[in-house]
């Protein structure tokens, strides 16, 4: 028995991130096909975008799927009944409060879970009535708590303040880490990169070869005066990074941002000029092939099984 | 058998951190008498200073301990003839390369551990010839890598590169976070805060008061254009950010920081001006009481007893 398998129905409870760029109709599908739970990431869709990779995933897995949606999604209203109107039954809300829609989801019969990077935002998501968390913790990719709180401080401090299914997030690569997170307190796990650089995702397949390469250092939290993102090395993270070591304020940062840079990078391959987001853990994957998501769940589950019958002493 | 028990004789492979202003002969003796290896922090120590705590440490332990020594002391060579002729059998090193110290420590019988921040410099210590190794997170308390590599990345890391005896430091203050960093391939850990705070540190009683308040978040990884160091909240560390967030040099940083700062904090208790230096796994003690180091021990010990016991579940 596991409250994360209990709760969405599902067989492992192992939840592909909803990341923008990256998880459609393919990757989602496939990761509710392999008994994990599969995401669409709604921050990165157009309603109508989103609209047809619901029905594309339906039609693709039989199997529970999700819908990441952000909070400060521009057309938040359309979304969310856009949401209900196609029957979707699980919503991972971030970037927001879930005060305001938490109610009306679970009126409609979707079961809700929230992205925290705090204990703090865990107890505000639990008053909102939130079924379950993700808690994230500074090694994550892409946007990141400013509390910088690691995964492996910021698990004990969240399951010390709720008793409801909780989800792991950032850092997790592997089944022993999936492991390790148990043994701090989470039920399950939430897996962005590992699964954002496998051959369903809808990344561009210069990203994803430039991500299987890096190395420990090579992303970095930047972008603290707007919103904490880690991003990877490359010709506009020196931009970046120059502007912050001459105290570059939000307005310059902002400027500097412009618009559409995770969607040139991520989407279109553009390795300079794009904004690539992804989280820290790649470097463990440096060197491995693009595996397809049926691969990469059963090495999680057989490196899961290997740690979980270890010996350990003290 | 565990590798770090085997190799310092030492009963719990749970190693004290020798840390600047805290880890003098009360703290290393303790933890030493309590079954784990207590470390001298001779960072913070002039070379008869450190005689003096080498005698005093003997004095109370039959126990094995150790010294931990930044290998940027200004009088290496000094400390480490004395460190030999006291008889002290086990040096942690740490700030700098391993190469040239190794073997000469080797030759007098002492075995030698290296604080690393990569799986690149813990490949370049194993070429040194180091006994052992501490890989340490971003989360750590203190001087930190500079590639931000969280506990939860670094250690399986570190693990896929070198078979030596291998320590995890950094968001340890917890038995389950002992059995969590086993899980990701270490022998054994290395915890500093949680030590730092017992009533055997010789930190100042107003500064254990005041870390064992602190809230997630309240850390922060700073002076980075100097040497990352994680800071407390506080009157100093807000002229800090203030500095850096205007694009302050490494100049003008390194006058606002002056000499002497984590002295003033850490030992003196002056919680404006100092510089205070503790770990981001410092929020999980909040609450709790100025423990003993054998109440610590056992807590810890129970603590990881259970985890190990536990029912887990993909």
């Amino acid at each position: 028995m596991n409250a994360i398998c209990d709760l969405f129905g599902i067989q492992y409870p192992i939840v592909q991130g909803g990341m923008v760029w990256c998880s459609g109709w393919r990757l989602a599908a496939a990761v509710s096909n392999a008994g994990g739970l599969g995401l669409l990431g709604a921050g990165s869709m157009h309603p109508e975008t989103l609209r047809e990779h619901i029905r594309k995933t339906k039609e693709a897995t039989s199997k529970p799927f999700g819908v990441n949606l952000p909070l400060m999604y521009p057309q938040i209203d359309e979304v969310m009944q856009l949401i209900v109107d196609e029957g979707v039954k699980i919503v991972f809300t971030s970037a927001g409060s879930p005060k305001k829609w938490t109610g009306w989801l679970h009126e409609h019969g979707v079961k809700v879970a929230h992205v925290v990077s705090s204990s703090k935002f865990a107890q505000k998501a639990e008053e909102a009535g939130v079924d379950a968390l993700v808690a994230e913790g500074f090694e994550a990719g892409g946007h990141n708590g400013r509390e910088e709180t690691t995964t492996l401080c910021l698990i004990p401090a969240v399951r010390r303040v709720t008793k409801l299914p909780l989800m792991a997030a950032g850092g997790i690569a592997t089944g022993e880490a999936i492991f390790a997170v148990q043994a701090l307190g989470a039920d399950g796990v939430q897996i962005g990169s590992l699964f954002a650089l496998t051959q369903e995702s809808s990344a561009h397949e210069e990203f994803k070869r430039l991500c299987l390469q890096l190395e420990e250092g090579d992303t970095r939290l930047l972008l603290k005066k707007l919103a904490p993102t880690r991003l990877v090395k490359n010709k506009f993270r020196a931009e970046v990074e120059a502007a912050e070591a001459a105290g570059a304020d939000e307005t310059q940062l902002r400027e500097l941002l412009g618009k559409g840079r995770a969607k040139k990078g991520i989407f279109e391959g553009d390795l300079d000029e794009g904004e690539l987001e992804i989280g820290q853990v790649v470097s463990l994957l440096k060197g491995q092939p693009m595996a397809s998501v049926q691969e990469t769940m059963t090495r999680l589950l057989e490196e899961y099984r290997k740690a979980a019958s270890a010996n350990y002493s003290l």
